[in-house]
């Protein structure tokens, strides 16, 4: 089944305690179409400036992934962030930003896109999230991502979406900061709470966990010593994760946590280089060839 | 097989977000000898002073743990530690040491405890471990804990002990410092490259990583939102993992996988009250239990 995707698409300048790199493809939805489109046809809606590179958009298109939904603003410029990584790999501090044409970002479908079956509301301001939300007709699953911004500082929309979306995906420091609780296993059941069926909770190198009604689980992370760049990690690993569910058109309890083993490895591979530099060198059979160690290593 | 550990006993005070517990049982050989003693017959080498309660060695006597290697000092005072935790549970002050009678333990042997095929050395000085292996003869198996403050302060004395063990158990940020590298992964290779044969790198909440030759696996905590105290969280790992390859007599790749998973189990039971008191409450049934759930956990 086809997924649609709503987020950033991005132009990022990095950097590493040993690298820099500059104005590299970046964005929450970028990452996320690409890890996605490994298992499934992926539809992308975002916005970008007339500086958007077209390779970009070429290097999506040719992976299969719909861009009919990428708007270019004509004389706008894109979303620009610089961060840097400290010399733990996963702390990191936001040196610039520039929303640019995402700071207008009023997403508007097709209708043929207001018809996917899947829906990721990638990283973004709750009432965008909501808009969205409200175009598409029928989706059998919706889950979201959001940031520690949103729960600051647009609460209450915030708390609406969670009413209306399937599954909510977030980074640890998040879910403790939504439920003001230091307990990842009491605040993932606190934010089931609130409304989404389920919640994944992503915590970095240290892997993911699950929680819904009846299920609670962590996975940890495929270890890798190859750690080059952890941007878009978290929207990899939900490209991976929706993508494998759209692929298997199911989202039963048992194909929900192969997805969230596949997002893992995808998101394994993301991190070990810049931008979508290691996604790009892989196909499906490395993932599954990953996956089988990945298994084994949890086997005993 | 029986199973020597040579490490601390002490009384602990204990302040928590939410509780205080004053002058209840602690110390690094106390939680390991407990914990192992679900599997196997342990012999404790340690010392106290003339002030430690003889309940506290009734209990640990009831479990079938060999005392007669618990050195009381007569007019001495027990190792004293007291701690307080931070609000996320896992880093912690220390707010009073006081040595005591620790401060002097130079262990000795009995000739039986020589004779042990399983040894457990519990964080201590090197030096001190140095003196338990020099005593022992031709133990199977030998498995070391170690800190920062001997990372830092006594360098050459810990260098000179990892060329003598099997296997090194430490926690993530000791790896770290060690091996003065922010990736567990190469973190863990490099520490081998220092003599043992394995190293197990402890990562509390986020369970724990394993390191040969052959292989590098990491499984995560149980995940509990009961967790009340940590303390002794690393001691009762090393505890469960170390009694069950002794109960197995065995410690090829399968097996030492599922004393890991046994340790990590261990511990998810004794984060679960102060001291050892939730231990006390458990059996192998509970432990197997978890394990099955732990299992099913993994397994997709």
């Amino acid at each position: 089944m086809s997924l649609l995707v709503v987020g950033s698409v991005a132009i990022d300048s990095i950097q590493t305690p040993t690298e820099v790199r500059e104005n590299v493809l970046g964005g929450s939805a970028t990452y996320f179409s690409y890890a996605a489109s490994f298992f499934a046809p992926v539809r992308l809606v975002g916005v970008v400036g007339e500086d958007f590179p077209h390779e970009h958009v070429a290097l999506l298109r040719d992976r299969g992934i719909d861009t009919s939904g990428l708007h270019v603003v004509k004389g706008g410029k894109t979303f620009f962030w610089k961060g840097k990584y400290l010399s733990n790999m996963n702390d990191r501090e936001t040196l610039e930003v520039q929303l640019n044409v995402f700071g207008e970002f009023r997403p508007t479908l097709s209708d043929e896109f207001k018809r996917c079956a899947f829906v990721f509301l990638a990283n973004g301001a709750p009432a965008t999230q909501l808009a969205v939300l409200d175009q598409v007709t029928g989706p059998r699953l919706v889950v979201a991502d959001t940031m520690d911004l949103w729960i600051r500082e647009q609460h209450p929309d915030l708390m609406q979406l969670l009413k209306r979306i399937d599954g909510l995906v977030m980074n640890d420091s998040e879910a403790k900061l939504l439920t003001s609780d230091e307990n990842l296993v009491s605040a993932g059941r606190k934010i089931l709470d609130l409304g989404p069926k389920f919640v994944v909770i992503k915590k970095g190198e240290h892997g993911a966990m699950f929680f819904s009604e009846h299920e609670t689980y962590v996975l940890p992370a495929f270890p890798t010593e190859r750690v080059v760049d952890p941007t878009g990690a978290g929207d990899s690993f939900a490209g991976g994760m929706m993508g494998y569910l759209a692929a298997q058109n199911n989202f039963d309890p048992k194909t929900l946590k192969e997805a969230m083993a596949y997002g893992i490895l995808v998101a394994s591979f993301n991190v070990e280089d810049f931008s979508l530099e290691r996604l790009r060198e892989i196909d499906l059979d490395d993932l599954q060839l990953r996956m089988e160690k990945y298994k084994k290593m949890l086997s005993f």
